[in-house]
């Protein structure tokens, strides 16, 4: 509440209105001819059609059952046949702002509250030594099994073995650094000295033996995670502008109701020279990699679904959760 | 309640038993080869199989688990290997007649309530001016908002673009008049010299602009709804002898549960002369518009469950459909 | 609860983990590569991924998350990463056995119960003069209607006419006999003299009208069927070691949850030495007949839960099946 929430990217407006939950609110997005864009409750305000089953003019969005006309603020601007438009005649709109290809939407605790900053900014999708590629996914499973995910990385040796796995023992004795402020939680963990698992070695003419790290940083609506190698002892982890090859994920978590989620991604990478097509690879790579995570946190939930009230133990990897979970849980009980 | 409802078309009745919920009752509709009709609880009153799984014969209709037979009365008539036939060994049955091609079953507040009217007649279905088809669409929505889609036609101008529509700003500013006594409501739009819309044009060699009209009649069980064109000021819209294109269409909305509903429709029309194919060109044309509605329908039921407690607001056309909603209010609270 | 029950059979447990519910209980089964077999609540102890969806090694199931593994016993013996596992760190873990290629799991009323015998054997699966097969089929349906079903055999007549029918008339006239002691319910229907059912002709060169037996045995958590013919007047009812054709159906029936079962079943049949492939004959027959059985018993738990508070009538065939339930009604209450 009271925050921007990433609500998909720019390429997916087009010339057809996109119905999207946020938050248990159900919006119709849309992009005008003339390029402003709009989030309404995606409800006519006459007979409850969805607006998202209408059509997109210069002056708005037409609802598809009797023509009612709504500007991006929500107020209906035509009623066909009709001279008077009551008053009462709007459907509540949400702030949504395009900014580096990422959508944002604010969703406030009244109907009146405006938000006070503007969307966080995103570099990278800009940035000319990069290349990205991304998804929309939906989850049905809630969006804090999605953090525990990406703040956890020791997954990796056993559920993307395929990919950007690796040795599993490797993984779980990484040297694992976690702190934060405030509402930030960052996760380090360096593996020097490791092998290169198949998509980094797909991707980057190593030479042989790597040093590899990982670093998470979760940031409540979003998580950035900036992955990456270089061959042994030719770099320094503590050095920002280290060589290399490098991932840098944007991980936007909106959460739709109770039990799902949307999980918006995107993936850059800095392609070598002498390698062709490396964007494309690490770009599917990591969609098959997400689809894997996928199909085990949807598996985790229903699963706590059946065993409603049993505990959990917690392990040594549990820390960057843990700690994600007690920024949420501050933030619900403020 | 105590009232007849339309439960189909006899050409639905073959040599299989029929299985339709009605007012949340579950029945089977079945035809003895020599012509009986009955409509049974569709439920084995010895193991609960449904009676729909069953057999017709000669005497009735037999359960596909154990043999059990019973007449259209819903006695049992035979229980396989057993001499005696307890008194319970019985469903209940509702009075179900054909008339004019339409089937209707009377349901009553008590079992033993019985109809004291016969069920309406429909003379299109035997005029020899008109042919026809039509068909069984079952909704998920409830039966009052396929009242409200067809007592208000202005929605033709969005919904049916591609058959019956046409401009959508003759269909809104189109003059309404809206009268009615008991529990009858008429609806009628007249569109003087308008354009014929695709449908029209493709059904009659019309010269140039019509004279089109719309007249819906609300019955509570059905609507009849009469609507055509004559080349402009070829006739009168007071005459009911009036030439030019006409369809004739009967919409027989009977609930099936709280959400869900029944609905049973023909369209009947005077093929041109000079057109080849016309009644099926104006069936199938009628079936697409009406597949039309059932996808906005839908889709506005669905958005009702998940928006359900949001007001809604009036505009002009809903004058017809609120008068119906007024019958119904004061049906059910009589 | 404190019995062995039917959980599948040997060739089910592969290199994969096998998910079930019995009881309300979720378990995974499996069989590691010397031998042993488990059945492990199906939840790792750590995030609540189902262990099913891990992997078998040699020293027992290893979760497909973070890696944590589990013995046969439900402890965890190690966690990657980690040298110190916590007591908290186990599943429950409940008796599983293999005996005659049939698999037992135990459930107590407590976790701590421990069996106290062995579950049944069954040397049918080793009887020389008999070859078999079987299927574990799953029900949308409780598990007493499946007894039910199997303990009246009269319904052949009327859902089995392809297969093992014949003569519906025949059938409900059979002469009926029902005992039993303890906890075992006992039917057998004689049908002397009658026509050979088309797979009966189909797997036996019977040269005419066929003496046919039909004993029925019920044992809470599995049924023991023994059907079979000889040509009229060849052998005694009473001798168990007539000859003829023999079918002995092992039927086990484990509840799922209150509207859900397991029914394992094998069909074996002595093949008579003129006749080929008649094994694959009985159990392809057998399989479509309890697709039958399945269809119907669906069907009939669907109607129960339409109608969920209407009585039933008794009729003659149902003195097995009544007999039946006041067993596990007694059970129930004890």
């Amino acid at each position: 509440m009271n925050r921007w929430w990433v609500a998909g990217f720019s390429w997916e407006l087009k010339d057809k209105p996109l119905a999207r939950t946020f938050l248990g609110r159900a919006m119709v997005l849309f992009r005008t001819p003339d390029g402003r864009v709009g989030a309404l409750e995606d409800r006519c305000c006459h007979k409850e059609l969805p607006l998202s089953c209408g059509a997109v003019e210069d002056a708005g969005l037409r609802c598809g059952y009797h023509g009612l006309l709504f500007d991006t603020g929500g107020r209906c601007i035509e009623i066909p046949g009709q001279d008077r438009i009551p008053a009462k005649a709007k459907v509540r709109s949400y702030p949504l702002v395009e900014r580096d290809k990422i959508l944002w939407v604010w969703i406030g605790d009244t109907p009146d509250a405006q938000p006070a900053d503007q969307p966080p900014a995103y570099p990278v999708h800009s940035d000319p030594r990069y290349q990205y590629g991304g998804d929309s996914f939906h989850y049905d499973a809630p969006w804090q099994l999605i953090h525990d995910n990406l703040l956890d990385l020791s997954h990796l040796g056993y559920v993307h073995t395929k990919t950007i796995g690796g040795n599993p023992t490797v993984h779980m004795n990484a040297k694992l650094t976690v702190d934060g402020q405030g509402e930030v939680v960052r996760v380090v963990r360096l593996m020097p000295n490791s092998e290169p698992p198949p998509t980094y070695s797909a991707a980057w003419p190593f030479t042989g033996r790597i040093d590899r790290w990982q670093e998470v940083e979760f940031r409540v609506s979003h998580l950035l995670i900036w992955t990456g190698a270089m061959d042994v002892g030719t770099g320094r982890f503590d050095d920002p502008e280290r060589e290399g090859f490098h991932m840098r994920g944007f991980h936007g978590v909106t959460p739709e109701t109770e039990g799902s989620a949307h999980y918006f991604w995107t993936i850059a990478t800095n392609p070598h020279p002498d390698k062709d097509n490396v964007t494309q690879l690490v770009v599917d790579q990591t969609a098959a990699t997400f689809y894997e995570d996928k199909d085990v946190i949807e598996a985790q939930w229903r699963n706590q679904q059946r065993f409603p009230v049993r505990e959990q133990i917690d392990i040594h990897v549990d820390i960057g959760p843990n700690r994600a979970r007690r920024v949420i849980a501050g933030l619900l009980k403020a």
